[in-house]
């Protein structure tokens, strides 16, 4: 009110109807922002108190591509970050038809059960809201989606990972402080989204089906390196005494890999998901896995150095696409490209000259 | 001259000693330019001709960090470009203890009888002049060092990886400028350098010794993925009956690997580079790989794609080297750090901030 009552004053000097509308537009704007404020307050007391639609709400905004709405959610996860951190975070992987959604679905109910909160995200960067994505169709998860102790969020749309992941780990944040003690994420056996999920995790279970000998087959790089254990699914019916030689195959290749900075040795498990056999066995190696590295100090060392990783990898991304999307780069780029084919310069002269160029624009 | 007269009329108009010795300047500039000019052609056309003293200098100024040497190295390689490329570049790399010098030593000996002109150089980042380094001691090539068919050059020192590929990268065009036709480089099993080292070449050769079932044993991740072939040294005496058990389970590791972009399917080897056994086998491989490639069309493409990389990895690390490296930006990422550890601001937040900073500077 100082600020309109000042405005006020100049009005008598100045013009009357530019002062008036400025006068008007100040007292507006105010107003805006104290409804803004009032939302931002009025949504993170929900969260916190646990409540589900304000929850919902504040990651549309942090899924939101408007300016403001973003605002908005950074003010919000800003204030839930006290609350947030209380939680085991579970990564699962595993190839289409691994039965993923049955698996998370039984988890999840044998969670919510021992009383746990179990918020279940998925990173999926091909997915968008016109195409479905994984975690989309809630109908596979039947029990778990009317369970109240659960919350399902379907892959955030984007087309770039680094967006995804960003507003994936954002979302774990609101979920924590709504006081969901259990985050499953989701991924698909694709591309980056493994690392990715694995950088935001603490416990990274890998999902498999029993082969007829060709029991690694199709696992990207790394992936296997990556698993803090492997649960081999549908080992029911005929398909037990298949399910327990890839056990014992991937146990071998297991011991093959250098001890992980974690000390856990990576353990391998028979379930069903679609029988509930074996999902608590699950469970338990994740609680002994959590009370091992949380003794060893690994656990707290492990989420340090993944927000490192996330800022820095967050500037390496913004550095790079500010480079690289200035359109006289681009032409350039390519210019330069072509002269390091046809062997006129080479790779090291080219990036030179580039960054000369950015440095004269 | 026409510069020098030029300057001798405006003496009479402006002061005698300052325009004197701004002539004199001049002059001195202009004969250092040609003398450098002259410099850098005779020793462009004699690494042409294949002199090695040549060649050595050359490389030398590569590795310099002497701005005026790097300027003239730069011209160098500029002129020899037209004249690389017509080479088979082989990495190799295999833990200490391996038989690595040994095992070049002896595919050289064996390459140089063929009549092929056979260039050595290393990878190492660990390594300093001081230190000395893989390659250092060529005592232990030493039929390779007395051959003047080849040319042994140690690992150019440099604490950052990013450094020693350049001057690598830079080296091979030197060398094969020089008439040489196979170039191979040796790493070490540590770190990012065989990434950097698979990079740089056509054919990726990893040396394994037979153990004692635990045949996968301390292989970095990714290693056995790179691998084109494995050559499994040693495989002599009571060893032989182990190496080829080593064999057969890297056979079978291999096979459950994705298939490569250039359609090879690896293979694996015995060899005894200390009784010169199995040398011919390996390099039969890679003339079996080269062939196939060049006939598929992924040889060009993939030396394409590499220097792609180049390219672009050269200009990712000045973005981040000029980024971090402002003062005001290591103070503002360790109170950043700081805060994300504290739970009062997120990584994305904290990144937000240092780029709007980074702006500000």
């Amino acid at each position: 009110m100082a600020k309109a009552s000042k405005t006020s004053a100049l009005e008598e000097t100045s013009g009357v109807s530019s002062a008036a509308l400025s006068n008007a537009n100040a007292i507006k704007n105010i107003q805006e922002k104290r409804k803004l404020q009032r939302s931002t307050d009025d949504l993170v007391s929900k969260v916190i108190e646990g409540n589900i639609t304000a929850l919902s709400q504040s990651i549309t905004l942090v899924e939101s591509t408007n300016r403001s709405h973003l605002n908005q959610a950074n003010a919000i996860i800003k204030a839930c970050l006290p609350y947030a951190n209380n939680s085991v975070r579970i990564g699962i992987t595993g190839v289409p038809g691994v039965g993923k959604s049955t698996f998370i679905e039984a988890l999840g109910m044998h969670l919510t059960t021992q009383g746990k909160k179990v918020a279940v995200l998925a990173v999926d960067p091909s997915s968008t809201l016109s195409k479905g994505s994984i975690l989309g169709d809630k109908t596979r998860m039947e029990d778990l989606v009317k369970n109240e102790q659960a919350f399902i969020r379907p892959s955030p749309s984007g087309s770039s990972l680094g967006g995804v992941a960003r507003k994936t780990r954002e979302t774990i944040i609101l979920c924590e402080a709504a006081g969901f003690d259990t985050i499953i994420i989701e991924t698909v056996g694709v591309g980056q989204s493994e690392i990715a999920v694995h950088s935001m995790v603490d416990f990274f279970l890998l999902l498999k089906l029993a082969g007829a000998g060709d029991e690694l087959q199709g696992i990207k790089r790394g992936i296997i390196e990556m698993a803090d254990a492997i649960a081999i699914n549908k080992a029911d019916g005929e398909n037990k005494k298949a399910s327990k030689m890839a056990k014992s195959e991937f146990k071998r290749a297991l011991h093959l890999y250098p001890e992980k900075e974690s000390q856990w040795q990576p353990k391998v498990t028979l379930c069903s998901a679609l029988h509930r056999e074996g999902i608590a066995d699950v469970w338990e190696l994740v609680e002994t896995y959590v009370s091992n590295v949380k003794g060893n100090g690994f656990f707290e060392k492990n989420r340090k150095s993944q927000n490192k990783f996330w800022l820095l990898q967050t500037i390496e991304d913004r550095l790079k696409s500010e480079f690289f999307n200035q359109s006289e780069i681009k032409i350039a780029l390519e210019k330069q490209l072509l002269l390091v084919a046809e062997g006129k310069t080479t790779p090291f002269a080219a990036a030179e000259n580039l960054l000369k160029l950015k440095n004269s624009l």
